[in-house]
């Protein structure tokens, strides 16, 4: 396998995507919902999805993808090469905002991860790894994750799961929301993970992703020491959807020990 | 008075402050506490204070100036042409993230917003209103904003607001938090403000801003047909703390009555 060509296919690849959906911008965007009134997807969701996919399967014809639209093959192991594909993580950011949302490119190779990318297009920014060469913005490698105590960090943590919900009991990460130093929250788990990757914030924690939502930020976080785990503290599923704890290293067995552990 | 030449000036020296800030990034950057571990200032805020202060002073003599680091006038009354100044609104943000912060600079008249300017720095985006002309962003006109089911808005809030805290019983936003599209957090009152006023977001809620923190987007708000009050429906106080509720039309009064009004 030539994964410096991959690699370079893969930027080229999603560079070309970005411009096209910054071009898109003054075109008309016609918004769709798919499970509920809140899942939106955006024609340029799906041609976005289309365009990686066509050029993977010229150039690649025995690379798998799994895709959040759909278009991709369906996935029931990680043998061989995968890629895993989020056209525009964040979509409602991407509708509400045009901004605050990123294209996230990840191949794994027998379900070990080797090339993560996270593009924010809006700000032309590109976060990348290649498994065991570190990671960057852009042309800057990213230095290792230092420790930081709960009372400095700040977090990436939606309101949502700390209010009444289905997925988790608003009492555990609350008293978590008042000991730390403060909270954010973007709206795209691809960006936060880049966050978590550039030392930005310090943790993210979030209910429910799916592989293409963390497949890049996985790998990424990892290059620079990160640990990212279900809020359980197991490996993550790149099958199927995931609660996902990304943490600086130390603050990982911290909030473990003093909030997690309280879930069933 | 020459708003014109005032409004340029304000302009020029909001963009070179930011160039120094930009060009701080590669020093040192010294961080103190205030009132609390987590009240951060940095010689940045300071220096970028005195910057404004030291240009209004040679240029406006009789001009009065409020600012956040409180190297400005002393000021318990808004007669006369007064400066509002947060030299880094978001420092924590800029402390741990060296970007999603904003220099905000309003100057008012007898009590009256007459320019607001937001800067984001990193993004080198200039929001910004002359009172009666409309809002702009960079050189683009903003248009009016338009009503918003409370199911479709994206509100700016923070986690901190529905948990266990000082200033306002956690159960009064959290049914809030469940009904709307969804929630963020950028940690920036100013930014926050700005994205009202582009319509990014629909609405934000807070609850203590000072004055130099909510002073430009408040003109800003106002000239996109937005409306800015206490989370109790009152006008800001413009020499004091303020709870801060930033809101669409037609959102701002649903929000009142469905969860605001339990406010003791």
């Amino acid at each position: 396998m030539n994964w410096s060509q991959i690699d370079e296919n893969a930027k080229t690849w999603t560079r070309e995507a970005g411009e096209r959906i910054r071009a898109s911008f003054n075109e008309k965007l016609m918004i769709h919902t798919k499970t509920s009134p809140d899942d939106l997807v955006t024609n340029i969701d799906r041609e976005t999805e289309q365009f990686f996919i066509e050029k993977i399967r010229n150039t690649y014809p025995d690379h798998q993808i799994l895709g959040e639209e759909g278009f991709g093959d369906k996935i029931d192991k990680l043998d061989g090469t995968v890629w895993i594909i989020d056209p525009i993580d964040g979509t409602m950011n991407f509708v509400h905002q045009q901004r605050n949302f990123a294209i996230s490119v990840a191949v794994y190779h027998d379900g070990v991860g080797k090339i993560g990318l996270i593009y924010d297009v809006v700000h032309d920014e590109l976060y990348h790894a290649k498994a065991g060469e570190g990671a960057y913005l852009d042309d800057v490698k990213l230095p290792p994750l230092k420790e930081v105590a709960v009372e400095q960090a700040i977090i990436g943590l939606n309101a949502t799961w700390i209010t009444e919900n289905k997925r988790i009991d608003p009492s555990i990460l609350a008293p978590l929301v008042r000991r730390v130093r403060g909270t954010r929250s973007y709206g795209s788990a691809a960006l936060e993970m880049a966050y978590v990757t550039t030392g930005r914030i310090d943790a993210y924690i979030t209910l429910r992703l799916s592989p293409w939502d963390f497949a890049a930020g996985l790998i990424l976080v990892n290059e620079v020491g990160g640990k990212v785990t279900t809020l359980h503290g197991e490996e993550l599923n790149l099958l199927g959807q995931n609660s996902v704890f990304v943490c600086k290293p130390g603050l990982h067995e911290t909030i473990s020990k003093d909030y997690l552990s309280k879930l069933k």
